[in-house]
């Protein structure tokens, strides 16, 4: 396993040039493109760990699994369902069109505008972002994982497009708050720090159905659980679900701050991170990192055969 | 699983009513509604089936499988996707609007245009059509399978909607011949009858990874089994198909004929025919009875637990 | 004349059923929709009213073309025009769609978000609201008009779908200030209060090249009276312009408030309103009004024949 | 007059090199780019005309207002605008998103999609594209126009998008015959060889009021003449119609055969000439001669002062 590790950060280091870190945040610009890394938790307890596996990023667009958990757990099935789709969408991730053409209810909760509407049935008298830090605490298995509040900051100024969605899903009825609420707790969610190590457990949760690999407690009911492996199948990396379907083969889910955590069926959970990003905002060397470990530990969910790619 | 078949059955009749024929080609228009049959191909050989499950009807877009893996053994992987994308779309089966203004090239081979375009890749002085039927007769395992002529020349005549895709794709040069030519294919192709039995093999074939359940022989490559089946998985129901993935979660191609195939990894594969559609030219019957067959056996691809809805 | 006018309030009223007052704004709501009234303001200084010409009502969109008027005048074409485009569009006032999908710019200051941009343009340092009353009171020629508070403030609290498209061109760098004082002075625009005769007179100096036509001072030069009458041929009724155009002929703008001014070359000012608006936005009494006495008196700009509508 | 024609030649000379010829027509291509020509006709009968004033081009999109004339004294008011609409779109010439967002009715006559439909009225038993000869004859007075076979073979095969958009409409039943007699008789007329003189006369009919300039016979109903103008002012020169108004002002409309014809009411036909287009689909040459000719002339429909552009 190690070995492996070794060879896909190799490999994935000579695509690392095709990247570029993310600039429409000014604080994402900061990030160090030459950076790599990746974390393996496997089903039976065992941690695999390479390259830059410690380097703490923002958990930015992969927050939305866990705001989508948050938002089921604290309102519900029919709640959740009237307010966000679970179509994938073929649009970039920050598209508008489509709340204006298509249906006025996002297409589903891993691009912005679902995940903003997401967000906002998570508000209700309580203080959201405890609670959504409370839990990604838990599912990462640290305490110490906390707000980066240069990031908050620095989005909630820059968010402009965020915000536009925001009102215009407001102007329909599909928030459960106001706007400037909902965005509020969106940005916040997408400014806490992790790290591979984090992810990967994180990932390992998911493929137990939503145990903790440790204490064997239920973190997550099942239904849940299902509901967010199956959207990050069909919409975890953007309008690239399916180019990623097609070549890794693994539910999983990106962020711009450079992150791809993934969840291997009953197998493990797996991240890596690069802050390079490719043209529809993908980490370019995690996403390679994910494909070479597919291919050479057969981690496709139809892994019978090789993909020829 | 006799009796998850019958109760099946009964579950999904009492949604019939919901469904409506296809107009739009007038021989679909004269499918009987009240038709509801299903059948199972075990990978342990056994075969189980249930109602009409011998009727025959038009394989339609359950086709869009097989040309696909046809385009792939005769043009190989990089032709087929300079002239077809792989990801979801969000938009119905029949939409043009993305031809224009997302990208010339259409988002996926499961969609009319994507399908067209693919059909297009089997030309090239061999009898494409040919071709076609002895593949989809290997893999249905019946060699009387054949075209259904009234139909073909219903869809021949009212196909304008497919024309005009076809056209404007040859002004993108997206076509391997002319549209004309391409459309004949592509009609003939929709126009084969088949029936549950046939479809549930065809589902096995792939669940096995491309190898012919009775004679162990590899019909189809390994890697191209891959990614059919993760096609299936996000675009097989058309912009239904991040529902169909939360609620049954098997890899899965519908027809406006009335028909699902769906493939269990390495379990069985499974096909369900009712003609009444819903909104989005789904079978309302056959929907449901995979829903069911999934729930109660457990055959959603994480299948930890039962979805709630 | 006389006997024109009030032929026109007749024939008008018997559409008024066809209207129903915007909802959108709390405050438009209470409009009553019954009411019906008109203005004409000649050449030689006759003045012609009919019905409910002194109701007062918020001047809504044709606010738009005095906020052109004020940015030209203060920043200047080149600004201007870099921030929004002249040409119609074929969609509703309140789109956001082509903000994505054709071109960041607005394609013409008539339509709300083309609005919203030029207003930004009046900004820098000086009290920009007090301007634009400072101008609307010189057209007009009247002094005592005023902000009507109530609607000012309903504007500004149920705006989201305004709010959404201004954050959207301050994303795209296409406003000159921040996106809220950009709205702020947009909304403060649309809710000055008119009636009929304020209008009339406003279109009586865009009729006679920008003079005043009591004075002969030259209150807008001669260019900029050019380009906004062009403006109202092309974009004056939203996506009704080309139907108004083909039926009345008269460069003409109309706001949700039930308003419609006309502008007949170096003839006229006139005129109409009813609360009561169709589908498309315009008043439907006053743009009957329009029609009516476009025909008996010939006003169309190609008015060699009558339109057989 | 004849110094400012001279004077608008050299003027326009200077922006030849920004355009450039047709290519999507391989007869189109073969347009010499360095040609550029005008003619007026105006009221009095005084002809004035200027550089290659007689070369022959085909009269392209110039055919449509012609096709809509036949329209509606063949077919009427009612039928033709059940089929298509009378607003301006902001969308390409040859755009087909709004078949299939906005409405299946394509939006304006002066548009591709909507000239097939309005061709397709022309059908009926009679020869049409006789009809259609006869009428350019007289409305242009020289019995030698005559189809160019080379341009309509051209345009007839390579017119995929064309074709495409034909189908999308005759699916939605926009078409009074098949989508390929429609195109046909569309190709026919876009064909037809004419020079400025020809097109100068045409405008001076329309100027008119339908009038024959020499016999004062009535060759077009007035309320025809209104409809076209008005159209030609809001739709004449495609998405660039907004910019045309503002800065000539004069209704016209263009042809990717390097035409534009306008018509100053009551005063004159003008009509100029240039193969090379700009990325719209105008001749920059052509439209720089009339913009010349209307500052120099005062020929904008709101001349009371120059436009400082």
């Amino acid at each position: 396993m190690e070995s492996h590790l070794s060879a896909a950060l190799e490999y994935a280091r000579s695509f690392l040039h095709e990247g570029a870190v993310a600039t429409y945040i000014p604080e994402l610009a900061k990030g160090d493109p030459t950076q790599l890394g990746a974390a393996i938790y496997a089903a039976d307890g065992e941690i695999y760990r390479v390259g830059d596996w410690q380097q703490e990023f923002t958990i930015q667009s992969i927050s939305k699994t866990i705001t989508l958990i948050l938002a089921l757990q604290l309102a519900g099935y029919r709640k959740v369902f009237s307010k966000v789709g679970v179509e994938p969408t073929g649009d970039p991730f920050n598209s508008i069109v489509r709340l204006e053409t298509t249906a006025p209810r996002p297409l589903n909760p891993m691009i912005n505008a679902g995940a903003i509407a997401t967000a906002s049935c998570c508000m209700g008298g309580r203080d959201a972002f405890s609670e959504f830090l409370k839990l990604t605490r838990r599912l990462c298995g640290r305490s110490s994982i906390s707000l980066n509040e240069e990031v908050y900051r620095s989005e909630k100024q820059a968010g402009m497009r965020n915000r536009s969605m925001a009102y215009l899903m407001q102007s329909d009825n599909l928030l459960e708050c106001d706007a400037e609420d909902a965005l509020d707790l969106y940005f916040r969610m997408c400014s806490v720090n992790v790290n591979t190590m984090d992810l990967a457990r994180y990932g390992m949760v998911l493929a137990g159905n939503g145990k903790d690999p440790e204490t064997g407690e239920q973190l997550v009911e099942g239904w849940i659980v299902r509901i967010v492996k199956t959207l990050m199948v069909t919409c975890g990396l953007y309008d690239a679900s399916g180019e990623f379907a097609m070549k890794v083969g693994i539910p999983a889910k990106s962020g711009v701050g450079g992150g791809i955590m993934g969840s291997v069926e009953r197998k493990m959970g797996v991240a890596a991170f690069s802050p390079g990003l490719d043209a529809k905002g993908n980490s370019v060397g995690a996403f390679h990192m994910l494909e070479y470990l597919s291919h050479h530990l057969g981690l496709h969910y139809f892994a019978g055969s090789e993909c020829r790619v």
